[in-house]
């Protein structure tokens, strides 16, 4: 008998056919002799229809109330999931995020899981019932309501699956697993059997929309064995553990972000000390740069370009053109018609010919590189983003086939 | 400055526009230097459609899961008051059930109040801002959601002005206060400035369904001071209170109450206990019996009559019938096509010529009374339905003017 803890998103659970689907892909999993423990975003529209309501009323709405609204989304799905197992037969019990032992610092909207108390759990699981828990929520010293913010469902599934010593957290979402490319995009993408952490994290930064990176980062920490699978296609997924078998494949996955924009800032002082003056008072504004190019100096200047996600172009184009006089720089220019394309994979970087491989498939499609960054486990370029697919194609036909 | 708690009922925060003509209210009467806590229920119609979601799945929810769900109605309205208190910018922080400290017994979608813990009310109310308290929920010793059952909101608020010790409990409706009669049946009804706990007591047992019955218990038991009062128009409601002006009216109201029936046990034993039997058969499966009349024995049979609830009278008559050779009765009889209408007024048990006004109305409008029944401050009628508005009409008429 294993203990497992099985995550369902907000569109499996989005109408009464949805849930009666997730109570028997749960109540199969209890039958076959496990504990289950599930976990529950709100249903479909649910925190869409929860925004609008506070939209209508007020663009400033605190964050503390904004968490009391929106937790009651998981309340409902967890008490209609609940109904759906009675109604197979399947004892269950549902518990908030408060209840099932969720602390978490104050910051709403975005808080953090100090711990989970899982006595309660514990109890619970114990009377042979299955437990169903809100996701997305928790409860601060204070005794407010605050919730995990994107990605949190899967946070607080891998975060149970911490405390509780879970021989498996399965995460089920629409698609089957995780995939060498966007089958959307790459017709012959492949799912993967494994994947290691590090790459799930690499893949999903990039844009590979499956797992959310805290709970990835979570799961690496106290090596909760993750499962990545379908809630409508009864297949096995794909398992995210600490090492992943080769496959007689390096390359993981090949990722696209089309949320990018790139930012230059012209003719800079070529003295020490400029680029840490530009990228920490970017920091300070939370605006996570990435990619970044500096040009040679010439004549005392050089040109500082760098990637930033399209939501951040505004506020940093802003305020470096404010600042642009601490720097001596000429100019600030931005380009939102951007992408970066990146191959994932462990032990490529002793493989020296990932790169030329790379930038081979790029020319033959003649495809402009921008920039390019490197790290142990990816290989990213900017290009534009009109070459975006086309690029993600070439890439996985040279690597994968 | 005085501690004032505001209930707003479903209709009252029904949509944004409602909200905000809410949110007006608190503000004033906040700005007007007093300490307010509010108390709502779920807006217009959410919690049919949570009972719609429900009803898609099992027509035979736990009671816990139901109050889990149920819950979460008053958890969106409360946040969203919040929400629109500030956009006024009157400071406010919203409490669900527990965390206001309302500790319940176990009972599920009809839990009783054990007590509310005002540690934390007391904390939020001192920090000079509003608080808004999710009606009709709470939380029993296992940490579990409980719901309080019909008019749960009045019941919440009242509580709160209990324990806090308020100087008054305003239950803001629809309608402007108590009338003599209902408006929309008596064109001359009117408004009272006052009425006693027991007449209010009397008239909202009768089917005045201005102000739920358990609250008003509540309010006596705890001397709290009850206004009834319009959230459209901004006018002096009805206060409730142990002693009412006489106001120089003796009758304080004419109510009708068209959910009843009529069931006749006929021709059982006229021997001791008879009665207490067929009574305490319907006391155990719940079902209250109202007006009771006893026809004279004869032949050693009596035949026994009285009134039930319309939604009680099937179990009722199917009780009886099954079990009626331990009375030796020759059958049971049943009338939904009757009605109850009542005149209350403390005091009127030292005035005896208000039962024959009141008969004399009906007799002159040709009104035949078919059950009578008194008690201290109310006599009962019972008519066939057909003839309820031209019975209300004339004892109002006869008594009020």
């Amino acid at each position: 008998m294993a203990l497992i803890v099985q995550k369902f998103g907000g569109s499996s659970v989005a109408d009464r056919d949805r849930l009666f689907n997730v109570a028997r892909i749960v109540a199969d999993t209890h039958n076959a002799g496990n504990d289950v423990i599930v976990v529950v975003s709100a249903q479909g529209d649910t925190t869409d229809d929860l925004l609008a309501k506070a939209g209508e009323i007020t663009c400033d709405a605190s964050g503390r109330e904004m968490d009391m609204l929106l937790a009651a989304g998981e309340q409902i799905s967890c008490s209609l999931l609940c109904m759906a197992l009675s109604e197979l037969g399947c004892r269950a019990i549902s518990l908030l995020g408060w209840q099932a032992g969720f602390i978490t610092d104050r910051n709403h909207q975005r808080a953090r899981i100090r711990k989970v108390d899982t006595e309660r759990l514990e109890c619970e699981i114990g009377k042979n019932q299955v437990v169903v828990v809100a996701g997305f929520q928790g409860i601060n010293r204070a005794d407010d309501l605050t919730t995990l913010g994107r990605g949190g469902s899967d946070t607080s599934a891998v975060a149970i699956a911490a405390a509780m010593k879970a021989d498996l957290c399965q995460i089920y979402t629409d698609v089957e697993g995780v995939y060498t490319a966007d089958p959307r995009v790459v017709g012959k993408a492949k799912k993967l059997a494994e994947i290691s952490f590090d790459e799930m994290l690499e893949l999903a930064t990039l844009g590979a929309q499956v797992l959310n990176n805290r709970s990835v980062e979570l799961a690496k920490k106290y090596a909760v064995r993750l499962e990545v699978l379908s809630s409508l296609n009864p297949v096995p997924g794909t398992i995210v553990k600490e090492v992943a078998a080769m496959e007689g494949m390096m390359i993981k996955g090949v990722a696209k972000d089309e949320n990018v924009s790139a930012i230059s800032v012209l003719s800079v002082h070529d003295v020490p000390g400029i680029a840490f003056k530009v990228f920490s008072l970017l920091a300070q504004r939370k605006i996570n740069v990435d990619l970044i190019l500096q040009s040679v100096g010439r004549d005392g200047t050089k040109d500082l370009s760098f990637t930033v996600p399209s939501t951040d172009r505004k506020a940093a184009v802003e305020l470096l053109t404010e600042q642009l006089s601490r720097f001596g720089g000429t100019g600030v220019q931005y380009d939102d018609g951007v992408a970066k394309v990146s191959v994932v994979g462990a032990g490529m970087q002793s493989h020296s010919n990932v790169a030329s491989t790379m930038f081979e498939a790029l020319y033959e499609n003649n495809i402009n590189i921008r920039m390019i960054s490197t790290s142990e486990i990816k290989i990213s370029v900017l290009i534009d983003a009109k070459d975006a697919n086309k690029a993600v194609n070439a890439i996985h036909e040279a690597f994968v086939g």
